[in-house]
């Protein structure tokens, strides 16, 4: 947790078991909304950007590595990708690369927070992009959880949680009854997607979160990239599918589509990141 | 650069355009030698760590990922692995992970710092463990861009820069010059392996380098991984040789014989880590 404060010498810090990783800049916003506390920033390093609670989630010029690697190699590789939930998600990005693929003919994007909704979309506008007014999106301000719970069978292709760390507002997204309702809600040939944390600074958490899918799902997979300004730099996003590792055959068509516009995903580094696994957590998921 | 001091909070920063990485912890040794300021911490996070002009170096439960990293797969894949030249690496990690594999029969490690040797045997005993007394490790304190002039052609089977940024004593690591003395030095189905910064805080240098080996040696393959206390996180390592990629190939044997005591290096995590390359590294790579 950080005290992020415009006195602080310039500097707005996230604070993590010993380690600080900060950005020069100013405090743009500081409040309290009825989930978590909300600050944007404006750095020198990365443009504006977001922490919830203290923690970094997105910066206007550091946010590809993230939403790539949640996005693509779910859309890519999907049977169908008609109808997307996106769950979290409120600064806009998530959303922004689903809408990329041509394919998607309507997004649900359940984010618990409309102040955040509110505040990406007026100081972090390239975050969204075009996806505020994309006739496909809807946005549902309220609990994403219960909105899984409460859906139909087999109601979507494409099943992304794009939430922060499972504490507070986002505690109950890594949990089997979530996971269940997320099973249950995706089509045959359908992908869930969500962030994994850190195999290095949440290394228990990112563990039980990949075998605990692996059990609900049958097939679930952990891929390795990069975020600078999250605790350690390194992450981890996991896919899961019903019928086999799907997650990782990329449709060549759907891939050629997007690749040009893509700064950090690929083919050739979506097959690399889901091999990259360190030998120690290997062995970890083994046993 | 940054400024560490036991005043500021008890925190020690690296800061890098715009950006600082902090551990929590106090200064223990903070000198100046005949090339660079030499500091030495005790953390709470990873225990002791050093920096170099202020920049992160490693620290004792953070220096697997890099040590493994730069280390595996050149020694996993020369033709032959009798004799090694280690450029750099004081404070011993390099040469601990060379040792531990049992084919090398001589490795010279040349160190233009001798302060830095010295500090690291008395603080970070961890980091080089056995390699100090090992019989086949020779010391030389010295300037190893004139050590590689130096050299009769075909002396070693394996040639590893360990150097820090390209500024400072470690400037004529990363020019073509130097490449070539160590192409010269490297007997037939020998491999070349270096440190190569972090895709993403010095991208330029990254690119060029890469560049630059593929000119010399005519293979050259960037690594992709992570070293947390390094600026983003995101690291690169390259491999070189002459007679084809033959570092992305491990020896079956020789991995099998380490890989029990690897956190972060497997064949699989090799392989992944070289074929993960951010898209837009590798379309600049291209042109």
């Amino acid at each position: 947790m950080t005290e992020p404060s415009p006195a602080d010498e310039g500097w707005i810090d996230e604070h993590h078991q010993g380690v600080r990783y900060g950005l020069a800049g100013q405090v743009l916003v500081d409040e309290q909304s009825a989930f978590q506390r909300i600050t944007v920033i404006d750095s020198e390093r990365y443009g504006k950007g977001l922490l919830l609670d203290g923690c970094w989630m997105t910066a206007e010029r550091q946010e590809r590595h993230y939403h790539e690697s949640l996005v693509h190699p779910a859309l890519c590789s999907a049977e169908a990708i008609e109808r997307i939930l996106v769950i979290g998600g409120g600064d806009g990005g998530t959303a922004r690369e689903c809408l990329r693929h041509a394919g998607v003919r309507h997004l649900d994007m359940v984010e618990i927070d409309g102040r955040v909704v509110e505040l990406s979309q007026k100081h972090l506008a390239s975050l969204g992009a075009g996806c505020w007014n994309d006739p496909r999106f809807r946005l549902t301000v309220g609990d994403g959880i219960a909105w899984a719970a409460g859906c139909d069978d087999a109601s979507y292709d494409v099943v992304i949680v794009d939430g922060s760390d499972p504490a507070g507002p986002a505690e109950g997204l890594f949990n089997r009854s979530f996971f269940e309702h997320c099973r249950r809600i995706l089509r045959p040939g359908g992908v869930f997607a969500t962030q994994s944390e850190s195999p290095e600074a949440f290394r228990e958490v990112h563990i039980a979160t990949v075998l605990l899918l692996q059990e609900v799902f049958g097939h679930a997979d952990p891929l390795y990239g990069w975020v600078p300004m999250y605790p350690s730099g390194w992450w981890s996003w996991t896919f899961a599918a019903i019928d086999g590792p799907r997650y990782k055959k990329p449709d060549p068509q759907r891939a050629a589509a997007i690749a040009a516009g893509c700064e950090i995903w690929s083919t050739r580094w979506q097959s690399g990141a889901f091999e990259a696994m360190p030998a120690s957590i290997e062995r970890e998921l083994q046993t």
